[in-house]
């Protein structure tokens, strides 16, 4: 990404589909000032803290899982009818530390491989690759993650001796695909995992954001067996600058000396050797959302949802007009249509690379990247992806006029 | 720690001696508003950022090694006479994440060995473990770090086919001993490091509380060949709720293909796979907070820095009129007499361990931390530490009754 972000700072003009990022034109500076009072409120009102406690609540070094554990657990019964004990919840700095210590906890042995689909988001091969973990990768098909081709990677690392230990998802509109499995597939991924002994490392951080405003369950929804660890963000739905995200970690962990207890906790002790405890900060501004907006958060960001769902109609739309059905397979392009989410995938017949990424940030102004990043094993040479979340619709238009134009010139 | 937490929550109307958490008398919920506000007004009038601009600062992904390293490294400047390229600081999530990423980095080969003196803070040692670094102890003197026995370790080390890598030392007012290094010791433990080639890995949480209000310099303020990474942090200095530190680590980097470059960025690479970045809410707040005291930390917590030498006073105090000289020998009792912080460390002639706090704290009703889980390599079974930071004066008094009530007893 290094690169990218060079090129960024070079062509300050251009119109970007690189970032990842949330649309900013919801943000209000003067809500964080709300927010935390609300919270501050809820402490003395509903619980009944005297003004020393809240302000210990507030200063001091907290509960390792966090402090807002039970506000988070009443907005997942709320949003995704997902009942957790809020003691098997850990509030992380971000969903990217709750990745490393889920990695941390799980894998032990160096014959233990985490498997991932490709293309992947890179947070989690980073977080592998710090720990010095194996991954492999299974190739995700058109309907997101593919339970066939994960049976079959189980089934050939456990030949080699291997143990494949966990696989990582994004179930819903995937960070950089674009892509969402299906009902029906994600009952069959959880049949996968426990006929394969894996656990399974779902990621949700764009789940409320479908163009259907009706949602898919969660994997972890559907999971009576505890075979998912769920990561959650509020990066999307609230705002990343709270860094604020968690991890359901309710699966039964067996000590050497018999104990019981919740992974959630072994998760904690990791936890005080990375960031010792989540910031009361940012816990008491997104616990005052959350309590803001009586635990519906996903009712919350309609607004957002229908902003995103208007983008992502509007880059399809413009990307159809551009190349309308016959001319884009005579000139050997594509693209998929996702249902959701901030992302799409435009499939080209030349080499998208940084070098053809510079070409076009220079003569054509746009901005996008390159997936050959996001394929560790190799692969993705001929693909770009856009995102479309922080940008007007009318910058979408102008933008895929651009990418239209630096198409033409470069098939 | 586990059973001392069970411990406290058992017997919650003991006097705790246990936790070295600050003073929370001087924090102020609405400071929280105050500083939050001082800060983006600095964005928008000092750095002249429209309000969009500052609404993205906020609320936004921001930049890996944090947004307020400017006033960071003015802050050094005015409080340690410490001269920081801002690029050359990378700003964390506690300077717990600081340690767990300059592990990450310095650290390579299984050969690689980081040293520690014993007893040690327990964040090292829980980072290096997540990491599985191997640990060499070093064992402290009643000043603290004591270079000569460093050369001794790391000679041995080599001599053994290991790499003894770096030295990880807390300067002032040691967790848990209390002990404070001599400038002259400082001035030889870099020598000692130059010597056989070793980082030093230097923590300084505490450097403002000495009872002298003359401060002793960093490590890194008397660095000049660069071998001090500097970690520091503000839960002591502003408050822990923020989780707020930074690493000074301007090192040079060369690449495989020969670029140069600060070891600061690879921590930020490292950093995009633990937390991405450091909540700018908690970065607004504390920046907020350094910018209203115009850069002098140091300045601002002087009513800090009295009240803990008074607790440490009246702690040391205390004892001494529990136990005069004579009594004290015959006794087989010792305590250390430190010249700042919040710990100080009893000997007594009974194994101080868990069922011995568990007896004090059920007939006499106080608690303290058993030495020996600071000292992971064994020792400390005969002493306690005694932390005074978050006790009113008139509390220290009546816990030391109490503690010299259970001592008279146990001997």
């Amino acid at each position: 990404m290094t690169f990218l972000n060079e090129v960024t700072t070079r062509y300050p003009d251009a119109i970007s589909f690189a970032p990842g990022r949330p649309y900013e034109g919801f943000f209000e500076v003067d809500s964080v000032h709300t927010y935390l009072d609300t919270y501050l409120e809820h402490l003395a009102k509903d619980r009944g803290m005297p003004s020393e406690r809240v302000r210990t609540e507030l200063f001091q070094y907290g509960r390792t899982k966090g402090i807002v554990h039970e506000l988070i657990a009443r907005t997942l019964e709320a949003d995704e009818d997902l009942r957790v004990d809020p003691e098997a919840l850990v509030v992380t700095v971000g969903a990217q530390e709750g990745m490393l210590l889920v990695l941390r906890a799980l894998f032990a042995s160096p014959r233990d491989v985490l498997l991932v689909s490709s293309p992947c988001y890179v947070g989690i091969t980073g977080a592998a690759r710090l720990l010095d973990i194996a991954v492999e990768f299974v190739p995700e098909g058109p309907g997101g993650a593919d339970p066939a081709a994960l049976a079959a990677a189980a089934t050939r690392l456990r030949a080699a001796g291997r143990r494949p230990r966990a696989f990582y998802v994004v179930p819903d509109f995937a960070n950089p695909s674009g892509t969402s499995m299906a009902t029906e597939d994600r009952h069959r991924l959880l049949a996968t995992a426990a006929e394969h002994d894996l656990l399974v490392i779902e990621d949700d951080p764009y789940g409320f954001f479908g163009t259907d405003p009706l949602p898919r369950p969660t994997l972890k929804a559907l999971d009576p067996d505890r075979l998912v660890v769920h990561l959650g963000s509020f990066a999307k739905t609230c705002f990343p600058g709270a860094r604020l995200g968690y991890v359901v970690a309710d699966q039964e962990v067996v000590h050497p000396d018999g104990r019981r207890g919740l992974l959630a906790d072994e998760l904690a002790k990791l936890k005080s050797m990375t960031t010792v405890n989540t910031p009361s900060l940012s816990q008491a501004v997104i616990g005052g959302m959350l309590l803001h907006h009586g635990f519906r958060l996903r009712e919350a960001n309609e607004r957002s949802r229908r902003f995103y769902a208007r983008n992502m109609a509007t880059l399809l739309d413009c990307l159809d007009a551009a190349f309308p059905a016959a001319e884009r397979t005579a000139l050997g392009l594509d693209w998929n249509a996702p249902e959701g989410g901030f992302f799409a995938v435009v499939t080209v017949p030349f080499t998208a690379d940084d070098a053809a990424l510079e070409r076009c940030a220079r003569a054509w102004g746009v901005l996008w990247t390159p997936m050959a990043g996001f394929h560790p094993a190799g692969g993705g040479t001929n693909d770009l992806r856009l995102s479309c979340s922080c940008l007007e619709p009318a910058d979408i238009a102008e933008g895929v006029r651009r990418l239209a134009g630096f198409l033409r010139e470069a098939v």
